[in-house]
């Protein structure tokens, strides 16, 4: 069976994820070490993203702000002797201006060297908290909730587009409370957001739980992710949510005079997603034919494409085409107007098609002058295009065909796609969670080299600290596994941790992960 | 007459202008420099003008990108070699690591040095010049029409908030195009965008024309600019769009197959515009008491404040005020849902009111007892709170009643209060001109220190280049005036230029400015 791309995912899945980002169009490398070029189809799903999940973060009461560029090395050399596994990789400015060398080319000015080196941010957690304490003064200054859209760097040595990149996109929101109790809550709410942007919007089933003490960001007191499963069987940490505790208010001095009178330490929290989250949507729902976005986040759910000869009569069947997509986007689906295309680049057809399901659009109408005739529209379903690397049916390219007075049924169609990607993911990650896996040696012999699809699994935990979960940690990173997070909710554990035989107090995940 | 701010625009306009970006929480100093923090009532007006003009660039077909923060040193080298006026004030990054110095500080690692530095970006020419060559081929691929909405930074020696900070936000729109003819469209499409969002969201008159030679942006061919006059009568350059002619496409190789088989040329275009239009914001539009926010722009257009007493009446009190918030959320006005906001913080009704004055929401409602009672709610206009400098009438806080059915007419009120700021501003900016000046010696005069709002000087312009220009260039600049632009359209000119003694082709524009 012919596909649209050269590598399938069974044979290479780090291979097929790059052909995807470059037949899809989605981003391609810089020539800058590390930074990526984010291209329309790709920045177009960052829109989306960001969109959907701004409405969530205002509806929240959250103030969007913007914090500097530029950090002063002075306010790291703080953190750095308080916060143990700060990171240190960080691109540095060391000067202002530039000076021809007298050979051609240019050079850093030593005239203009900073007295103090700026670091590119990597993270806001100090400047803004260096804000809030101006910001705050009183118990009615709170909670303080604000977030900001950015662009951040980390100096990566190994990078992968969308994954892990040395300058990439994401929102913190940073928030101040009165209390634990006040803080925790604003923690967990962080966390839901998460879990139903991912799962309502990008179609992402996740499991959301709290992280072992070993993988908290450095000085929090707790951290919370949402961890997806991608088609290959690996975790993607698609998201975090940090409840701070005092530490971070006491470095920046956070403090607020409460209805006592009293000046009190605020209690802080910071929470964060990233561009990371497209690597996510491609490798849950992406098959060999490239792309397939969920239409929540599709920057067009609809493609309509005229077959054009290059003769008179093209006029007409762009009039009609076009008239065609002003009823489409009449209607609405998924809360929002749909958002439909009329391609009328001097493309051949099967070319545009082909262009266009490599991308992933939800919908694609081809209409001719049959299609006008018969007074029907063709339409083709992304989705069910082919069956994911689990169901590896053969299928043809599937036309279905509507009375052209039924076109307000896209909308109904849309909601479909989006709930069968997500049905089938969810059905691919529930089908690959063993939970049958009782010692190290079932663990070592299930993520033996042989099972290139391994999966997940569930085991029970007796949330081991301190040198016990390095113990832990250290037999696990032996085999290249990792812990994931502990699920919020569900149902009481009992038996025994396989790692430390003491009685379990709650369920963790084992698995690979990017 | 008691005002909110301390200082009066008449009293030290520089002075007032940091005053309302203070007392209106929008933006302050981050501690870096030229850097500033911008708070979220700036922040929120910045998210209106993106809102509103993303929708203008995505309606004209442009394709939003992201490209990398950081570009290599030696894509400037180029540069610097074939563009005079090439700027050298950026901020360099040379190493990508820190470690401990050893006395508890932090430093760069000479370990971590860069082989090749990075720049900041100050603008992306280059590197999406390096993109467009890639994709582009064929004429097939034209007019490609990318945009970015990003940070940029030029070091900057003496900065002022919103209109001179050394990081800054804004759009870059940068298109290749297959001859002169598609271009220079492309270039006055996008000036016509700015003009229509500056007069019809932010409520800015502004003048629309070409900037002399010697202001063109360095390498382009023709520059064209949006310019707005401040209460002060100064000159704000609002936005720019440049046709660059092929000289770009040249230096990164930005060629197409044309339909007969032949590479050529692309011709590109770049325009932008920044942050900067906050500051035209606030010094065309604040009064004595603050800012005053063009309701297309104002994050929240309407405020609700209840009269809270601490007593257990209040519940009922905010279930009323939630209830009409409801209600006018339900209504548009300019084309979307009005944006309401239900003030309950706890903080007395007198503060809240002034504080909502200094930011300059458009509307704000008082709810108590007594307006409950009668059926009827207490409304306030901010813009009529007070009157413009221009005419300083006394006024108190006016406070307009309507019976609680008609909410409904605040839509009405929006909107003629954005008409009302544009007429004003518009008042204000044609009193302000002045066309009987035929000399230097009247310019001089006209301009002399005595006068401190002298306003623009129209006058008969025969269009020099070279020599001739840089002639009037410095005349002007012993003056401390610049040549603003030379308005496109209008009624032919007759008459002989000042400057040159030669016929008049134009008309041309001569301000002090931002």
């Amino acid at each position: 069976m012919k596909h649209a791309l050269t590598v399938t995912r069974q044979e290479d899945f780090a291979a097929w994820y790059q052909e995807v980002i470059a037949e899809a169009e989605m981003a391609e490398e810089s020539g800058v070490r590390g930074c990526m070029v984010i291209r329309p189809w790709g920045y177009g799903i960052w829109e989306r993203i960001q969109a959907l999940m701004d409405a969530r973060i205002k509806a929240a009461g959250v103030d969007n702000c913007y914090f500097p560029l530029f950090i002063p090395l002075s306010y790291f050399a703080k953190e750095a002797e308080h916060v143990d596994g700060f990171a240190k990789e960080m691109a540095v400015v060391t000067h202002h201006r530039l000076i021809q060398d007298g050979k051609g080319g240019l050079v850093p000015d030593p005239e203009a060297k900073l007295e103090e080196p700026l670091i590119v941010r990597p993270t806001s957690e100090t400047v803004i908290g260096q804000a809030m304490a101006r910001w705050i003064q009183s118990w009615r200054d709170l909670p303080l909730l604000t977030n900001q859209w950015a662009n951040v760097v980390r100096w990566e040595m190994r990078t992968r587009m969308f994954l892990r990149t040395s300058e990439f996109l994401w929102q913190e929101g940073h928030t101040a409370h009165a209390d634990r109790e006040d803080a925790m809550a604003e923690t967990l709410r962080a966390l839901e957001m998460y879990r139903a942007c991912a799962e309502d919007d990008l179609a992402l089933p996740v499991l959301y739980g709290e992280k072992p003490e070993h993988e908290r960001f450095p000085g929090a007191v707790a951290t919370y992710s949402i961890e997806a499963m991608m088609q290959d069987g690996k975790a993607l940490q698609a998201g975090t949510s940090h409840y701070l505790g005092t530490g971070f208010a006491e470095a920046a001095g956070i403090r607020y005079q409460d209805k006592e009178g009293q000046q009190t330490l605020c209690h802080t929290t910071s929470w964060g997603v990233s561009t990371r989250l497209i690597g996510g949507v491609i490798m849950t729902h992406g098959d060999d034919d490239g792309l397939r976005v969920p239409p929540a986040i599709a920057p067009h759910q609809v493609v309509i494409l005229p077959r054009l000869k290059n003769k008179p009569e093209d006029e007409a069947l762009i009039a009609h085409c076009q008239s065609l997509k002003e009823k489409i986007a009449a209607c609405s689906a998924l809360g929002e107007p749909i958002r439909v295309l009329l391609d009328k680049r001097d493309i051949k057809i099967g070319n545009k098609s082909w262009g266009w399901v490599k991308k992933g659009v939800p919908i694609i109408i081809h209409v001719g002058p049959r299609e006008i005739e018969q007074g029907i529209f063709a339409y083709m379903r992304r989705d069910n295009l082919r069956f994911p690397m689990d169901a590896p049916e053969a299928g043809a390219l599937r036309y279905n065909e509507l009375p052209q007075e039924l076109f307000a049924q896209l909308a109904d169609v849309l909601v479909e796609v989006q709930h069968s990607l997500y049905a089938q993911a969810k059905a691919h990650r529930d089908a690959n969670i063993r939970r049958d896996v009782t010692d190290m040696a079932g663990l070592e012999a299930h993520f033996a080299e042989g099972n290139r699809y391994p999966g997940w699994v569930e085991l029970p935990w007796s949330r081991p600290t301190g040198a016990a979960l390095e113990a832990v940690v250290q037999k696990l990173k032996a085999l290249k596994l990792t812990v994931r997070n502990t699920p919020l909710g569900g149902e009481p554990v009992s038996g025994t941790c396989m790692f430390t035989g003491e009685p379990a107090v709650e369920r963790i995940y084992v698995a690979r992960a990017y």
